[in-house]
């Protein structure tokens, strides 16, 4: 599958985190229902499983994966670490970087992102507010999301909490970066928050516990995807 | 595959550290090699692929594979990390634990044995000298394995280089658990080797390059898996 | 001042943290208050202030004081780390180590054992719970030091809360490190908790917020050692 | 002392890392030969010796003094970190940040630039290539240094070997952040580095081997001084 990411329509990925809900066979089973929405409402979307479901979900689902985290060392003697060519190798389409859960060294989000662009994989790299997210798009990676740590799996969403964060954000990011697709998360349940946050400049979507962890993933899909549409109806 | 790998005979597992030799669908064959060097010696085998490679070495080859690494976190909230969970939903058997290239806190290991216990999966805790080694035993892990880091990758052996660290760590280890299974590692490439290491008293073997870097694995496999069983025949 | 830390008497260290109340001249004030209280009840007593608050307070205060973390590296290129001989130079008697807000990787609490011996700072290792805390001890620390991090600045004594935690603790110790003097702390601020942890086994205390932070530092400080002599009393 | 040391006058911090040359009185003595050979020739200078030394190098030279690190954590229960207040209470004049010795997460960078202004310390933030050098200065530390780690402690300086970087940093740099003032190090060691580094567009330095382990220290930072003001004097 190949739809292009990195065009200005909405994008939601949704990332598994390493919650029981979504790990293993359960990966598939909502990668599916994700990938089954994306196709029915014609909304781009991408799931991050974990790195040992990587595999599996891109060979039972149609849908772009990304893996949560990749390490900057090259292939060698690195036990233990992710390197960027096992992911690739496992047919994922790219990578999430410096999620608030797992941060890293700037050094080391520079070099993750050279290596995974010769490797072919997209980066979407994390920040948690206005001013990292503007210093991370200097590194150039293909999306950048703007994540308040505090709002992280509150249910509040940021475009309700916190819109000034996402309007200062692609502020600032477009100043020094006028390509980078430019996400957002935390807190989001609701088409509402969609709609709001593609108001205030935003074109695309980090959610997690909010679709993964729903009694019903596919109705909150349904929602957002829908909220998506409508969005970029009005906007023509 | 059930082989019980706690017993006292000689087991040899091969980490696959992130080396392009063994990435993706190289890591399956060459899981292969290894699982039937095993098969025709007798001898207990076991690899240790990247993480994205689990799923696909378990399902494709009959032999014990254990993970490089597990973050000690419960499932939740944790992007990027390795849950032991998924480890064992991918079918493993075990993992390896605080590799000195992968060293983590010592409150961590504590946490991941356990973790790694509750939920079936055997644990090889790495340990760089003799005191950190018989430390690491009181946290009852199933297997311990002393790898002096100034040997790794070097092709000298530990059993030739420093004998007295697998002499004293088997001493020091004893005191303190009778029971772990003692393996060694660092710069084994040959029987000899091998040989030498079983008669200090170690049970099995960590390997890296020497195998999965080898023009030959197979051949390379062999000449330990031989050697160990001279040594199983000299000691009846 | 050279009062022998090591001997079976109850002794007291206060860990200034990075608390306010506790930085600059208020480490020094803090210190002497901790200081005089030692004179007048006959107990031993130790500080840990901040790293660059330890030269004023060994200048001006007549009473041992302890780093609270040293990096295991040597002397050399390493910006921004803590070494052991700048801690020695400062004329501090010792170091805290591993202490549940600044764990450490098991192979440099190793290191970090060792140079601090070479210098001839006391180590006092902290661990959570009971396997760490023997684990550590094999690594011949001068001190362990056992705090369940959960209960850390709660008010809540271990050895009230979590008596077992101290009688494992001590029991599992002794069995693989006869001589290491075993402290605890953790919610510690009266002396009852110092008389029972005592009576369960622990020879001395890690206190921080109980003293740091009290309203009037020299009156707890005051119970805590009273309560420490009337349980010498009792023991003879 | 309080010269203004933002202005565009070449400034030279030397760095002091763990060197034992540059340790406890050795610390206070190699700050007072930098600072006279910054009286003798007018060129403004600084010193960043280890934490521990803070104090005495502030008592007892007239010399702008810098920590190596601050960590991002507010005053309290953080045992073993380097508080940015304890710094200030030490009475310095700023802090290092992210040297590529002490690495740090970007969120983290971020972090302590704050604090560190909000306690009227300034900042100077390391970087060891264009792009980070770029990112970092968004962030608004007050210096910039950009050192490709490759180079450090080599005595191949950077504005030999590597004049592209500076010149590069420069450009983008200025792109993101008109004011910040751009420091550069790494090789550097003699007053020849320092005249071509000043006309590639560096405005300070940060030198550590090169003056502290050098068997002259005084000799070699009048080389360099005197470098600095051959430098001003022709761009007059």
């Amino acid at each position: 599958m190949t739809t292009n990411m990195l065009t200005h329509d909405p994008l939601i990925i949704v990332n598994f985190k390493t919650y029981s809900e979504a790990t293993g066979k359960k990966a598939v089973d909502l990668a599916r229902k994700i990938a089954e929405i994306g196709i029915k409402t014609g909304v781009k979307v991408g799931v991050a499983p974990q790195f040992c479901d990587l595999v599996q979900v891109v060979a039972q689902v149609d849908v772009p994966v990304f893996a949560q985290h990749v390490d900057p060392s090259a292939p060698g003697a690195f036990t233990g670490h992710v390197s960027a060519e096992s992911v690739k190798a496992a047919g994922a389409t790219g990578t999430l970087l410096n999620h608030s859960e797992r941060t890293i060294k700037l050094s080391d989000i520079q070099k993750a992102v050279l290596r995974s662009r010769e490797l072919g994989l997209l980066t979407v790299v994390c920040a948690g507010e206005v001013e990292s997210a503007a210093a991370v798009s200097l590194l150039k990676p293909d999306m950048v999301a703007i994540e308040p740590p505090e709002l992280i799996g509150t249910g509040r969403a940021v475009s309700k909490e916190k819109p000034d964060i996402i309007t200062n954000s692609v502020r600032r990011i477009r100043e020094v970066n006028p390509t980078v697709k430019i996400l957002c998360g935390a807190g989001i349940t609701t088409g509402e928050d969609i709609y709001t946050a593609l108001k205030l400049g935003a074109e695309g979507f980090l959610i997690a516990s909010g679709v993964a962890k729903a009694s019903d993933p596919a109705r909150v899909m349904s929602d957002l995807c829908e909220a998506a549409n409508r969005f970029a109806e009005r906007s023509k």
